[in-house]
């Protein structure tokens, strides 16, 4: 962002101040990490009764299937699909279930469609020349690995608040190359927007250069409200067959941040052209998924309440820290127009964006003052953010405590960052 | 295998009885499952402890990691690794521990070398022309499966009784198309023979074209004894590297015949420079694998004397379950040279080369009985055996009786299919 100048004698105070508060800041010998969305440990808390499950003797599936043993339906336990199909918004024969990261069957489907080709195409995508996805930023950084990884070309596209610039889109996907989309719909990774209606209506309606272009629809905070008020989605799978597009999304979710990171089920719901290639695809790979905790899932979550149950828990202990970063930098930035931030109604992170040309700076001085932050640039595709602004936030981890003194730590750096730069501007 | 012909009236007669034998048997209503190598009920449940592991509130690694959440070594739990440092020959920096199946470990790096290339080769395996692995006939049709998936073209090498043959393995390595090699050393599948040391040996220093040579030695039966014979194989990963060959062995094993068949761990052993890139390419696709799972898996087996008495339990159900198919097959059989059949000392499966022509029509008369074997042929690349002689019977499943039952059905099977071939040629 651009921020409208302060008057020499004031942004002098201002930096001097900034000085003063970032020497007692660095004083305070903090050592906080705020790089990952990561659950804290009371959130893991919440489900450490799936610890002692299936419990001994109680491992038959509904169907009567032993869980313990090899085969059963690749797709999953169909007790655990049906438990997810409200989150995914599609019946239980329109999802599968893997292990524990939904990233894995994002980059299954990817390196499958390279040396495979997908329903509807006429060709693996990496027979022919470098194929392009389309990035709305900032984004997922562990989606744009997986194209640089693959030598997929990423063009970033502007997210505009309620979703990505469709004008763009729609433009760019004419391109025959342009075979996939990264979208991060609801609650979004970092800037927290949730897409409107009509931006979904044009993803799922709009004319593409490539018949089998996809869109990778990680609906990863689909249930991780922060507010009494729950953002809800159109559903995408429904309107792109409506528009005659079906085989083109892929809704990606996993219970990483809603039971165990560590020990959680990724989820795809998509066509049934696209569930029966990727059964396909998998079986070669593995003869099925870990079904004992499938069956951990369903008798620890037991149906959709269950789920909007634990997740109120969940919003219990992460509201407070949403709030702590929005009360610190509202106290040292409001009315500066040196950074602006986003206030999510849920998700797990706070995106920053700060005067062009200071992010890296703002890292660099929080890591002195012993908070961590991601590097900035992670946000965009080649870890390059052409002007230098956004800094992604996640406050999950820490106490909230700790989350509140790291906010006001960083707002000190913006200060201190912006301050600089400006006055470096003004001299020149 | 051919068969010295019987007078015809003696096989008129032999042809006659088989004829009677199976009518009877196919009035005896059978309905048994012998295709695939699934641990029983019964094995199963000697692993049933894990179901309640690893106990609410005990969910620390030993290094203080919490296993509940995101992150922690991409290669697994330091623990985990140590517990199966014997088992896996090799000390716990070069094992890597993924989900619940090693056959997707051996998947991914073929798909990583496909589009990535590996360390010491020059280009992505799939940059150049089609490349070509060697697989000892017959072996495990999964590992085929991947090699028909992605196009690498498949060259059989008959196997001896202790290996396959080596003098033409060392000449189809010499040409640099030939970038692979599948081997189960150990109790092969479905052979049952175990590599002796000098064709080990001959695998670690043979001369290859290709300078990115891979042997994949998937050393499923590793503890899979069945008598108290425990055949032991030579470390091809330290005889490799002796030879100045240290990235050629891939070294994988799981736990799905150990543990829980859905619920395992599978595992890979390499050089430091495999398995860094292999974690550097398996970054990209997870953060990492389910650490809860390995957790379980070192609080109920604890260590490698803890493996070696599970295994113990499970020879005791399984070998009962062989002696019954040797039984059987010797009763009948025996002396006729119409079958010769393995009398393994341990892993999952009995091998039988039926006389040439024959073993199709065996698979098709036993489905005529209710007895289910897999398909005649699926034990060779592209499920083609050019002699149509090998069967692979999986006795591991179903409880003793049935399989004794299932294996004089079997020994009817063949003796009415040859006994009938045998017929026919004579007659032409």
């Amino acid at each position: 962002m651009h921020s409208p100048r302060p008057r020499p004698t004031e942004l002098e105070a201002r930096l001097e101040r900034a000085k003063t508060d970032f020497a007692r800041l660095c004083r305070a010998g903090l050592k906080i990490d705020m790089t990952r969305g990561k659950p804290s440990p009371a959130q893991l808390d919440l489900s450490n009764a799936m610890l002692t499950l299936p419990g001994n003797g109680d491992f038959y599936q509904a169907d009567g299937g032993d869980t313990r043993n090899y085969f059963g339906s690749m797709q999953g336990l169909p007790e655990a699909r049906a438990l997810f199909a409200r989150v995914m918004g599609a019946s239980l024969e329109r999802i599968l279930i893997g292990n524990n990261s939904s990233l894995a069957l994002m980059h299954d489907y990817i390196v499958y469609a390279l040396l495979k080709g997908v329903p509807g195409g006429w060709a693996p995508w990496g027979a022919e020349g470098p194929i392009t996805f389309l990035c709305p930023v900032p984004g997922y950084d562990r989606h744009f690995a997986i194209c640089e990884e693959y030598g997929i070309q990423m063009v970033a596209v502007p997210l505009t608040g309620s979703g990505p610039d469709m004008d763009v889109v729609e433009r760019l996907v004419l391109e025959p190359s342009v075979r996939g989309m990264w979208c991060v719909p609801k609650y979004s990774n970092p800037t927290g927007e949730t897409y409107s209606d009509e931006v979904i209506q044009r993803i799922a309606s709009m004319s593409t250069g490539a018949a089998d272009f996809r869109v990778f629809w990680d609906n990863a905070y689909g249930v991780h409200h922060l507010t009494e008020h729950r953002s809800e989605i159109a559903n995408l799978l429904h309107l792109s067959q409506q528009a005659g597009h079906p085989d083109r999304p892929l809704v990606f979710a996993s219970t990483s941040k809603i039971t165990f990171g560590g020990g959680g089920l990724g989820l795809l719901a998509a066509s049934e052209a696209n569930i029966a290639w990727f059964v396909a695809r998998s079986s070669k790979r593995t003869i099925g998924p870990d079904k004992l905790n499938q069956l951990r899932h369903v008798r620890f979550l037991r149906d959709h309440n269950g789920i909007e149950g634990l997740m109120a828990q969940h919003r219990k202990l992460l509201a407070p820290k949403f709030k702590a970063v929005e009360a610190a930098f509202a106290r040292r930035l409001q009315g500066t127009n040196f950074a602006r931030w986003s206030k999510p109604l849920g998700g797990y992170f706070v995106s920053v964006d700060v005067h062009n040309g200071c992010a890296m700076r703002v890292v660099e001085l929080a890591k002195q003052a012993g908070i961590l932050l991601v590097p900035a640039g992670q946000t965009f595709p080649y870890r390059r953010d052409p002007n230098d602004s956004n800094l992604r936030i996640a406050p999950s981890f820490p106490e909230v405590e700790q989350v509140a003194a790291a906010a006001e730590g960083i707002a000190i750096c913006i200060d201190y960052a912006v301050a600089e730069r400006l006055s470096a501007d003004g001299k020149i």
